[in-house]
């Protein structure tokens, strides 16, 4: 295998630390060793911080619509909707993903009403992961919550989606801390390898099929009348 | 599109219910749906009801061996891994899936040591969803809880791969009960559809791809010493 | 029982709406009814709708030391920490309590290390509830991690603290409008009066009892050495 | 403060663990911190490891009226029901509390049509925590669904209820082993300390008022028809 086989791929890594620039994110530090993969493999990547934009909270696809002076979402959207590769990036707050986190995937289902040219939702054919960092305990549960959103707009999930670095329980060193001795933790080294590569792997397929055939899951043809096989039940 | 297309696949529902037959299950009921569809297309589809069978609490692959009398555990898995697609249907209890569909959970991941011939977990390149069905509320609770599982393990996860019927707020009839008019319910209706026809189409996508290569996310690999292109961060 | 009973309580409802004034916020409208029982029984009470107020998303007690040029938390926690009740209201989105309600328990979370003159987490002594609406499934989801959050960082939580409004799977009418039925939904409406006597109730128990004995549960005194009958497991 | 003012009280505890009898079970390892606290200042405390028992699944009260031969549930519940504190103890299985903790919650749920004489839910008046043990991740996330379930049905939640110890993200030691080190763990130690004394604080308080008033909060009042302030919104 060669590097040349994702090097047409698109990935961007959304950060959603509470922190903004420049001060140190442990969730980027985690983040870097899956970009630095992809790098190496050719793929095109892309960061945001999104702490660092202005993006109001809001339902809608463009909140200066509705009193907000500014909202960079928009801007945002299209860098995130060219990408073949979501990654979001959170820390753990009280066990549960940042409100940025939540900010962010709220934003991105305001836009789940657009469709592409098959009248699918705009996200298939996309994949999508998750990357956690906190003291302690939280992964697998901010991991759920991400992957399951990912899905209900339109993205594939590959296997081995959710990875992170957590100390032992209650408070203690952060992922960049060298007393966490995280960069030496087998564990989250190998689970961020096969994620990293899952993605690269299902966004190839994916690619070369153009995403999925509309026979079955297009909102268009749905509101059309069409129904493939499927029948009302008589119960 | 002919149906032909889907007809090498095999698909299993396991029904997570808490009642034991010939008692009604609405969850089947509702599974029921999509299984229709999929039979239709040609897939092979078998289904499994676990509270009829003997399957103990456990984390070991044959609880036999842990003073167990009897386990069926180990038949059904033999079923389960010769799958392209499993379907996992629960119904909602307090909010939450029901304990057999956790305990199905547990004796899938207490599996997931297995390896292919590849050296990565037994469950790649399959593909799994979820169906959930109750009076009332928690719908996209059980779903997280099962597609996060599955995921973890090894399953992949295509788009809109949770969908489901429940009431308004309260108790109230359940999808089966005529009062509940769900055979109308457009929504239920059409993500049914959208789940299981994405469930074939990634299913086809990974059976001709024979899964995922091994670049990059297998076990025996990465326990012979091979790294890819991941490299320990130096923070 | 008179009304007296309850009348040197005080309570604050924070609206976690994403929503600005003057849009309609159907989550105030369900607090609504709370509200008015509290209000009926002579209790003070005062609400807060988050998203009204310049609050940035932070892990500090004070954002504007971290580069924000305005934050009025301090100024917001200063009224939620004279109030011996908390009730925290959300709306559901994707399954999930809002942003808003993310960042609200972040920011009260960042205030934890905070001690009454017992040595005791600040919030001791004080009861907290909350109240979901959507369109469509999440209360007990919601709940679950509003309920959480409130009893982690010291609050105390009466009986069936959790209700609120949906409808049916899928999108629908809101709580305020008119084909919801709303108004007349048994369940929301008995729910939401337990929850608020309870709150009631227990608030006063709390009062009259001044809170917590520090025995067993300060901070100030662990940090000291004291252990009461805490004795180190030897296995 | 002499030990006699929690002589009155009594405890029980619930080990969820998958493991029967005699094997090593760490989450009975943890509960002894607080059950050793509680015998010291004079709480009548019992224990069940549910796993030992023979309850199936199921959502009756006595599912040997649905087909099953034996049901062990119903004499369990008159020993938990006569407990002024429950505390529901659960390993960690892929970041969920276990199949058993789940079923006997499910359990709990069904019995909670009962009425007090007061017309209440029948665990008004009593108080309940979580104690979660794994080898890593998923405290909180356990936390969250047991601490709901309780105050759902009635129980009262003191503040900091639910405790654990865990080891880093990734496979590691167990509570009981010695290189977790986990019986230094300070975190752990402190936590399980506050847990259990306000645990014991509450139950006193409710015991000395007999539970709660039946003002506001009756089922059989509200069936009845009284309202206290309630008032039908009109939106």
């Amino acid at each position: 295998m060669n590097k040349s086989k994702f090097s047409g791929l698109k990935a961007i890594y959304v950060n959603c630390t509470l922190k903004k620039s420049p001060r140190v994110s442990n969730t980027r530090g985690l983040a870097n060793v899956s970009i630095s993969i992809m790098e190496k493999e050719g793929v095109d990547v892309e960061t945001i911080r999104l702490i660092d934009h202005v993006v109001p909270h809001g339902e809608e696809a463009d909140m200066t619509e509705h009193a907000e002076e500014k909202d960079e979402w928009p801007e945002l959207f299209k860098r995130i909707i060219q990408a073949d590769i979501l990654v979001v990036a959170t820390p753990i707050w009280l066990g549960e993903l940042s409100s940025v986190a939540r900010k962010f995937i709220e934003r991105l289902d305001a836009m789940s009403e657009k469709q592409n040219d098959k009248g699918q939702t705009i996200y298939y054919g996309k994949v999508g992961a998750c990357i956690v960092t906190g003291n302690e305990d939280g992964i697998k549960n901010c991991g759920k919550g991400i992957l399951f959103s990912l899905q209900h707009i339109g993205y594939t999930i590959p296997p081995q989606a959710s990875t992170g670095w957590i100390g032992k329980a209650g408070p203690g060193p952060s992922y960049l801390d060298e007393e966490s001795e995280s960069a030496d933790h087998e564990f989250t080294n190998k689970t961020i390898t096969f994620l990293t590569y899952n993605l690269m792997h299902l966004a190839s397929y994916l690619k070369e099929k153009d995403g999925y055939p509309s026979y079955g899951n297009s909102e268009e043809k749905w509101n059309e009348g069409e129904r493939w096989k499927f029948e009302k039940p008589d119960h």
